[in-house]
């Protein structure tokens, strides 16, 4: 399984996206329901945007028009919408299901607020949207036809600038990529004790570090930490060094939009589900030689502390739910709180990860389907919460490295290099074992249909001198 | 090492504090220094106190005097001082070097505006309060003959209930309790392979459960999850159920004063003492079947997410100046990045665990100094922000199990019954291995002096049923 993986000549190119699937987005009928197309804009919206009427994600942006101060916004094709000046300029006039007073969301530095008043409203908006947006609107009067509030609300994407979407009260990481946990698993002790005896009856996960959690194109600074030159040594030598063995960590993430008192849980069928807020790209930047001489008994922590990046705008389960897939087979019988109605609870958003070189190479080097999960999203919060952890609104869940089969299909350069053994190529006749100083990884997610997540992309810098 | 500890005549008794050693406050001299006596009082302090003028630490509380609105409050013997009050009072109208503009944090919910002044800020108030309640105040119209500001500002103890004191952006539990990390390592080892071998290198810890930290009092239930009845058994055949191994953990807690951005670090000896803004008990509730079925290889998750208490009042380092003790000797060098330039970073607080019954016989159960740690605060600050993590102001860090040598020291019934194997009696001839519903565990700390951290109390309630 774990062989090189890259053909050098199969996937090189410079500088330009690269979803070789063609985007057919034919849409003829104007819809609010999530499951039906969604209507055509009046909006001019390029064919293979991630941000078509079917998407209506949410984010936090500034831009000059705002005098930087952060607002709740809505990308729609290469514009995106202030959501406070929408709001200011009546655009929710003809919303009347919407409490007046909770417009006030929309006037907030983070999304916390707007998830907090639950699933409903999320739709309700989205569709609204979708309806103001929609080239047959019956509300022209609204943005279509107010050259005044276009000017005031939307904006080019081009003059704003995504920022963090939420406050986080609390991370969870959890490892619910079952390729990636036998492959990682496999490189330390083997492919037959490749997975813990937990592995199939958990959802196994951590605690990760809030503070670390950053929007995308936030620097990463390589960090330093003790590392082991050479782990057999007896006794052992640590070194304080710059990290030699830095990675990337293909991650779907998944913002909470309910909270639970201590003491109670969200149970899989009635409230795990409804407790999502939405969902974005997450790459868990990993120092694997500081994890791997620290993490021994308590886990992962200063080989995972120094960043951890997140594309902006956060997907509502409605825009995915045409997209659903079944989770990867266990054959393990859960136990019932575990136990989901039905299968199809986790998604098929086509990953991908690009490494970009200092030269301004670029390689996509993997590109994997985000249903290779063994646990779905409502598990991993039933989990979580199954013993009385007071979950929150804003608190933020890694999927755990979501990796295929395939070798073309991995989620870190961990399992593309067999743990630094061999080298994979790249654009320009480079290659990697693991990332140097100056190269950049983008994360994309795409589902097709207009739908998708944008780039989560972060460049690492070179360490600190201390 | 792992005896049963408990002689069951030595330590029994109902209902009553039980620090053995007299507490001889003779406070002749009016000083503001942290290092000399502290003054007497024209207020009444018992004599027992742990809230002397040698301590003035800070905390949140809740009384009728304030329609129960949050407000910081400083414990001075069996009153409370209410901040907002006493500033609205013009109670600091004597403190020129505080600028008028900061006095805003005393009207906060939480001690975090406060905390982000700085030590140097925290102190000039400390010393200031001091002064103001010392006999021989050079400013008794401020509050000594001011009947008035006395009726809204020093409040009965009673009248009054602490609440949470900080607003936590994360929480990291260390491990640096060496004699408990040897007991629970020998536990599941034996003696030989106790400590991985990373332990006396690395201030190991993890990242903890912010949410799920709860101020003295709160009621602690009784969590349910994943167990193995028989953990030999194969196949694995978990069950759900409520926790049959509850333990408690005595710890220190450290709250953070200062932040450092991402990709900078808070250095061992110009940086990391300084962001202590100050220090509670922690009752890092275990469960310990939970816990052992669930931690490789990520660490401990929902074992210890259902709840965690601290007391409630934040006591300052230079209150604790005094008692400064020597870290346990740790015979590897250390990385410079480690290194302190004087070996009694640590404190010899006296603490002390009691369980009372649910028929309210109360047996201390060990009582053990603060000094038996091998890490120090500012090794774990210095090592946690060593990768670049950015640590904030409210922060929370726990020191990890504090167990002395002697069976009579040990910090959590893991130890005291060698992993169940043993019971401990208790008084009303009752015995236990684990917690069982109804029990109450009491955490104390006393430094002598009138320099204590009052109660960190929690009592166990039944799981709910799911």
């Amino acid at each position: 399984m774990l062989r090189p993986l890259i053909n050098p000549l199969s996937c090189l190119h410079k500088n330009r996206p690269r979803f070789s699937f063609a985007l057919h987005v034919h849409i003829k009928t104007r819809a609010l329901s999530t499951k039906m197309t969604p209507p055509n804009s009046w909006l001019p919206i390029p064919q293979d945007s991630d941000f078509s009427l079917a998407n209506i994600p949410f984010g936090i942006i500034i831009s000059k028009n705002s005098q930087n101060v952060k607002r709740p916004a809505i990308p729609i094709g290469d514009h995106v919408l202030d959501l406070k000046a929408f709001t200011e300029g009546n655009g929710f006039s003809a919303l009347a299901s919407f409490p007046s007073g909770q417009f006030s969301v929309f006037s907030q530095s983070t999304l916390n607020a707007f998830a907090a008043l639950g699933q409903e409203t999320h739709n309700l908006v989205r569709e609204y949207i979708q309806e103001v947006f929609s080239e047959t609107t019956s509300h022209p009067e609204i943005l279509r036809d107010n050259p005044a509030l276009q000017k005031e609300a939307l904006l080019p994407k081009h003059e704003t600038k995504p920022q963090m979407p939420m406050q986080i009260g609390d991370y969870t990481d959890f490892y619910a990529g079952y390729n990636h946990a036998f492959n990682a698993g496999a490189l330390f002790r083997g492919p037959a004790n490749a997975l813990q005896p937990n592995y199939l009856h958990i959802p196994v996960g951590y605690h990760g570090r809030a503070s670390s959690i950053v929007v995308s194109g936030t620097s990463i600074i390589r960090p330093s930490g003790q590392i082991l030159l050479d782990p057999t040594a007896t006794p052992k030598a640590p070194i304080f060094s710059p990290c030699r063995r830095l990675d990337f960590e293909l991650e779907l993430g998944c913002f909470l939009c309910t909270s639970n008192s201590m003491g109670t849980s969200l149970p899989i069928n009635s409230s795990a589900e409804k407790a999502v807020f939405g969902y974005v790209l997450l790459n868990d930047w990993s120092a694997r030689d500081i994890q791997a001489w620290e993490y021994v008994p308590l886990g992962p922590f200063n080989g995972k502390n120094f960043g951890s990046t997140i594309s902006p705008w956060i997907i509502l389960p409605s825009a995915l739910e045409p997209f659903r897939a079944s989770k990867l087979e266990n054959t393990t019988e859960l136990l019932p709180y575990l136990q989901e109605s039905r299968e199809d609870t986790v998604y098929d958003i086509s990953l991908s990860v690009d490494l970009t070189t200092p030269e301004q190479d670029t390689t996509t080097i993997s590109t994997v389907s985000s249903s290779n999960l063994i646990w779905s999203f409502p598990q991993m919060i039933a989990h979580h919460s199954a013993g009385g952890c007071p979950m929150n609104v804003g608190d933020f869940l890694g999927s755990g490295t979501i990796s295929g089969k395939s070798d073309k299909e991995l989620g870190s350069l961990l399992e593309m290099t067999e743990g630094g053994k061999k080298e994979i190529m790249l654009a320009g006749m480079d290659v990697r074992k693991f990332l140097k100083d100056g190269d950049t990884i983008t994360l994309r997610g795409k589902c097709g249909e207009g739908v998708g997540f944008g780039e989560c992309t972060g460049k690492i810098f070179g360490a600190v001198q201390s």
